[in-house]
């Protein structure tokens, strides 16, 4: 059973910084691919367009636990963590591919209709698939 | 007597998105911005290369409030609210010109030895100059 | 009378990459801001959304003369080098605050009307003004 | 016999921009990536730190062609066009997975001792590996 989602991303030269790592606003870079590619394995769209209902980024969090460098393959698992009426967290961990941790980061995406400017609850077949197949099972 | 530390930026488009708004990774780089003045401000450092001490970002996290756009000139107010043997936690608003809060972050700084690669006690001249120049007041 | 247009920006650490120079992708971020203001300068409208009648970018191009670093401020001087029917150019020479020059570029811009998605003869009102003041004289 | 050298890119929403598609400074990330990765192939040094040689972006030129979206993932083609004794030029194309034109680029990379921050022949072995394996044959 999926209970997280994983994507790889290759460290650009341009996201690192003069320190020689890479910069920290970069790895919001990284988050944000994670959460596009995850909302496509959920369902929720893939369109350039904002569609009507859309999730958006309410909050994020990002501890820097370890530097990494240009031209390494980092992999961003991410893992729903909590699901409200109108929103649902996740967690990201962002790892080496020696599975050395660089990065930990959370996220709150609610759920917004962009034709009325306001927040909806989450729509039932995209809460089903968030709680069955990406959510991390607890005991 | 100064208890906080603005700077003002311009909103460029390319540090906007296809909704039409500010890219949620953008306001880190404003963010950074903010800080690396501060730090001129508090005498940490003016410089390109790593110091040999340096204070680096362990952990930032930014909630979004309001949308802003392109054109826009943003308000970024840094306030030191914890200081730590080793770390100190700085607030930050970002304010549109109409002091419409559009985002507010924290960020926690580590003092950093790069020459020895390890974490230090925040110096005495930097710390008194955090204490008495930009922690808010409480009561 | 004016013939060129300069703006400042500050080099943030995020443009700069791991050789401890602003990154060459870093540069266009400086280009496009100077071309929104320029742009604001001509009348070409401020606003965050596409008006109908705007100018895109058809090409553009970059000479790295010499090394920049995070934490200068630069300066970005547009002059308009040619007008055509439905397009015009400019130069960029961005330099330090020694008049050191750092880059130069050029842009090609084209009146495009967005409602109809295709190219228009320049307004004559914005070309009198991109005439008379912004035309680098010869002779 | 490779004659070019492909990398696809994934176009994040934060590279788009509020005309709702990629913005112009984003197309040069995916330029730089390519040439990373077209380094690694021909020898030039997979390595974060600067290298005692290595090959710096004198001059880079991008024509747009036509649009492209969040989502999208596009193909990078990587030709040699022109080899000198210090310096070699590379045009890039990029298109997307229907085989439409996106941009057309050229890039001038010139061979930079760091250690003596002056420019130097292309060693032998990395001018008979682009001559042999990545120059577009004429006639």
């Amino acid at each position: 059973m999926t209970t997280s989602f994983d994507i790889e991303v290759f460290v650009r030269f341009a996201e690192t910084d003069a320190a020689g790592h890479i910069n920290n606003t970069s790895y919001f870079l990284y988050l944000e691919e994670a959460r596009t590619k995850f909302f496509y394995e959920v369902g929720i769209g893939k369109t350039n367009k904002p569609s009507i209902i859309n999730f958006i980024l309410a909050s994020t969090k990002c501890d820097y636990v370890s530097q990494a460098f240009a031209g390494q393959i980092l992999k961003v698992t991410t893992t729903v963590t909590n699901i409200g009426t109108k929103s649902f967290t996740v967690d990201h961990v962002i790892t080496t591919d020696m599975d050395q941790v660089v990065a930990r980061a959370t996220a709150t995406l609610v759920c917004f209709n962009y034709a009325e400017q306001r927040t909806e609850p989450i729509p039932d077949l995209i809460r089903n698939n968030l709680e069955k197949n990406f959510t991390k099972i607890n005991g």
